[in-house]
């Protein structure tokens, strides 16, 4: 296990939610194609290089900056903070927690002020800001209302390979774990933590790390994810649906995972629960239990486990990744030396009938 | 190639619509669990040995018969006539065909009158019939309504090893093809044949036969075919999911794959398109189109292809089976010798991006 | 009552569905925004006076033609045959009855070839045709499907004085009902008549006649039609939304009514159900029944029952109007002379509580 | 206007939410009939005299307590809590408000521990509590899952006689404006304030009071309520749908309104938007916007204006009803006196078609 992080003495900044991704891209046309054409997503500005996206019910400036670059990378994942107070907060705290940072009054990007940018222990590149241009809200512009139509950034996905350390730093920042993957040695292969009364702003995955697994939208019902596979389909990259459409066990949302041209995830989900009470229930989950991650025990495919994206350093290089320690649920739960189970059952010996296996010869 | 199927000189009676199945179960109360709790078939009448369930729009007396009996077999293919004349017109028409017939003027089973039974030339057991009891209708009995709902029979889908002849004799017997799977070379893998104005009312599919694929029931909406997943999920069986739920690139329908304790299969699906134009177009699909079967390439499980239900002859015996004489979907589409694209694509020497296949790794 | 229509010696024309209306609009671009930018409906081809619309899942020319003309009109309503020769069936067949008919070979719109128009017994202006060129079926272009889209022509509604001798008029040239509304003497106030296999391919409602109450388009799910409202308040146009959305009793779909530019009322229309058996059961509705209309019992809005198109004879003029005999479907069941009940219930002298009325006062 | 409340030293309790709703109901097995076979909410206990309720997806043991009564009534409106100190810290600032209050430290109804219940400035009885039993929450328990199914409480409402001071009140108590409905001159009829991260917790309606509006509960999507509809309409009460299915222009909401069999109102509701970020932007509607209240233009029913259930005091004896002074949505809004604007629009003179009114005739 990697070492224990520190707890800085100053108290952390009060995060209100997962507000926006900065993602780099290598072929901004095609991105734009993807955002904007596929998925719908709604332009707030851009120029040559760079493109400020967001969901239809959103009121800050963007929940999405794609960037023209070299490699395609995560530059930021970026939480807002309840005042202008707490961005000086964030700073203090990571200095504590001997993190680089860099502070920007005038922002990072267009339509955000103030703001602070910090490699965190994990390696991630985290932003914190409170100020930020309020644009139309679209929500009741149904006349721009399409058929898949995205109206909130959800949540991040990050893979580290040491989630429980991971968690206990988020943790102490103050996010609250919803719900967990655990082995019956009690080890954790993935959490989802929340601000906002959510069942996550962000979620620790187990694998090679720092890299970002996704960033998630959320749509009203159901049939809007349907019909985005539709689209995709009918565009001829159904080559991109790379997993799902399904519900997930963890967070009982409705879920679907599609890869944008330069293979970052791109999650869009519906219909979690609330957790904004103080004893909002923590839900674990056995990490051979088939229906986790598929509540109907469909089948998760090898590259959703392997596959992610870099994380840049405040400097715009990838950061170096680490492999876990002899941990990975893929390797637990699939092929020859994994298995899972739909019911648990019996002793061994039971048939695989009486065990209620998903049919293993389908993967 | 099988004989050529000769043609009757008589005239074919005049088929409705797709009726009834009669399902040969080996625990009686494992699928009433199934079809009436799981499913939320209505009960129209049942004995010790016997239930007749019908789906919520349905007037006639019922859509499936499950029978108890030693071996999982579906025991006949029952399609509506328009008249009672309709019944003296099937059972001399596959008098002509030499086919064994029984004809029974108080019916088979309950609720239906005069009635034909035929092993038709392809193996299979059809049952022609007019006279039927009418029931409530429950069309408005929304208080009966689940969130699963099951609207009305929509089709059957039988395996035979010989499609083309296959074809041949249900489009003399008044069947129009609507959609159908083919090779470069012309071979049809499978077809798509209606009466009433749907895509089916039966498909052939290559494969061993006589066997039958699957029934089919349809539901309102989308959400219905979802929601029967998440409560087989909440049952802990969804070991029976077999495939999907997805869009079908044939016949444009929201589809879902399940197995009953008996593994006989049952397909959930939604929303197909109108066919009763006399110059409805006929749509050809390329067995190598990864969207023919799934819209949006998710991939066929091989189970899919390879296991289907023994079909009965009139004595009650399982049909023997035959095999396809070197032609196999799934053999030319899946693993090492098999391929098929996402969006077909330049010529040979492209790469796999270029080409748009779906990650072949994944299966 | 008006005198009885003729029988024809001639067999009736096979009438597979109604096919198209051609409307006349008195500000084409207005309308071209209504049913293109609003509606979503699909352009096969447009020129100054005339744009031709088409469903997503249609693939003859069009479901709808409108016209710049100097008054706001139904010019037509046209029905597709099963063969050419249903065309002369169809000219002799009315010239029998003694109406007036035109034969164009050419056709009388883009699209279509050989035609009959006529000025039937009651006064509306019908085509009969076979041939049409076919267009590309967009039932599977999801790039092209908007959250309200417009997947099929559902039906016709026509307005008429006598509505029995219209009924048997139409049943007589093949059409058969499905539902009615009658009071206790027996007098139908409105019938459902189809070819195809649904509720209705046209219905006839009783009132000032003849005039075309609407046209109907089908969407695939009951939120597509929840969009089209939701669009049209964005739109700021929610004046036109005349009356619902809600469910039928007659016919159980779900069901909004529309007005454009002109006043033309178009009803979206979802999930009737199938009609195609010979004994399909006839279903007769109280007059009085609060839920005939719509099954929450939600009242009708008077402009319902008094509004609709004038219809135009061979000539391009206005037909003249003749009103019911004594009989008004909105007299017996709104206001003060009339009454209508939830729950049917006791004899005279039973509280309201009890009768089960919706609450009077509210209209 | 009525005396300012003023303003206490003491800090507010830090509330979470809306919890339940105690109701007095004078027929127990009518209400059961209604609040578990119709709307299917789940029975957590009962006995002879009471009945707790709760939703699938609610851990804290109720949602809903119905207790028998000689008079139908909003017993309390209980609000969750942060901390057990927070019920003293409510206990404090009501005293200090000079409002009676009620402390039990074991509870005032089973399930719920130490709680403080008041007769708050008002006149409403709120309760305050922390301790609660955990349930099982339901949320995947899709084997419950109705088609109709309710799976949170959303909000309290509320009709006030001085909306601005009670605004005022709830304001200082912590909890923050999202919507409000205004005339011209700054009048407040409406005001929607919440805790959690949605629209409302509770709002306040002008009108006599102190009375409850309505108590209102989450569907997951459209359907589901449209359903609740369907079902009231096969079990012949649609008299008890008031008014909807509709759109909220407030709150964005899709909602309906019915009424149990005491006349208590409730609201089916579902998707409104995320309003946690400490800058919500507060939208403000003119009263004479016809889409405030529906976004479609539908006319709200008279009765949703003037019927409410009484309060309770801690006694259990009805609040005494004060009447606005001057100040009426329905007065300003509709007939002859009122009037409302779908397009807003140019100077008097001008046409009603150019200003976009609804059909005032149809109400």
């Amino acid at each position: 296990m990697s070492p224990l992080i520190p707890t800085p003495s100053v108290p952390p900044p009060d995060i209100v939610r997962c507000a926006y991704m900065e993602l780099v891209v290598t072929d901004l046309a095609a991105s734009r194609d993807f955002y904007v054409d596929v998925l719908g997503l709604h332009v707030t500005c851009e120029d040559a290089d760079t493109i400020y996206l967001r969901t239809l019910e959103e009121f800050i400036h963007h929940n999405l900056v794609l960037r023209q670059g070299p490699i395609a990378a995560a530059a930021v994942a970026a939480f807002r903070v309840r005042t202008p107070a707490d961005v000086d907060a964030a700073e203090a705290y990571y200095q504590e927690l001997g993190c680089r940072t860099e502070r920007r009054h005038g922002g990072f990007v267009k339509g955000i002020g103030d703001a602070v940018r910090v490699e965190d222990p994990l390696g991630f590149p985290y932003e914190f800001f409170y100020e930020t241009t309020h644009v139309e809200r679209l929500t009741q512009r149904y006349d721009l209302y399409t058929a898949g139509e995205l109206v909130r950034l959800d949540h991040f996905n990050q893979v580290t390979p040491d989630v429980p350390h991971g968690q206990q730093y988020l943790e102490h920042l103050g996010f609250r774990a919803s719900e967990q993957i655990q082995d019956s040695a009690g080890i954790t292969y993935a959490v989802w933590l929340h601000r906002k009364q959510t069942v996550h702003d962000t979620a620790l995955t187990n694998g090679d790390g720092p890299r970002m697994h996704h960033l998630a939208f959320a749509t009203h019902e159901k049939h809007n994810i349907i019909q985005i596979c539709d689209k995709m389909g009918a565009l001829r990259i159904s080559d991109r649906i790379e997993r799902g459409p399904g519900r997930h066990g963890v967070s009982n949302a409705f879920y679907l995972y599609i890869l944008d041209p330069d293979g970052h995830r791109v999650e869009i989900y519906t219909q979690d629960y609330y957790t904004g009470d103080p004893d909002n229930p923590v839900i674990t989950w056995d990490v051979h239990d088939n229906q986790r991650r598929d509540w109907w025990g469909n089948p998760v495919v090898p590259s959703w486990y392997t596959n992610a994206s870099p994380v840049l350093d405040l400097d715009g290089n990838p950061q170096p990744v680490t492999s876990p320690e002899g941990i990975s649920e893929l390797a637990v739960t699939v092929g020859a030396d994994g298995f899972s189970y739909t019911r648990g059952g019996p002793a061994p010996g039971a048939t695989t009938e009486q065990r209620g296996f998903k049919l293993g010869g389908q993967l």
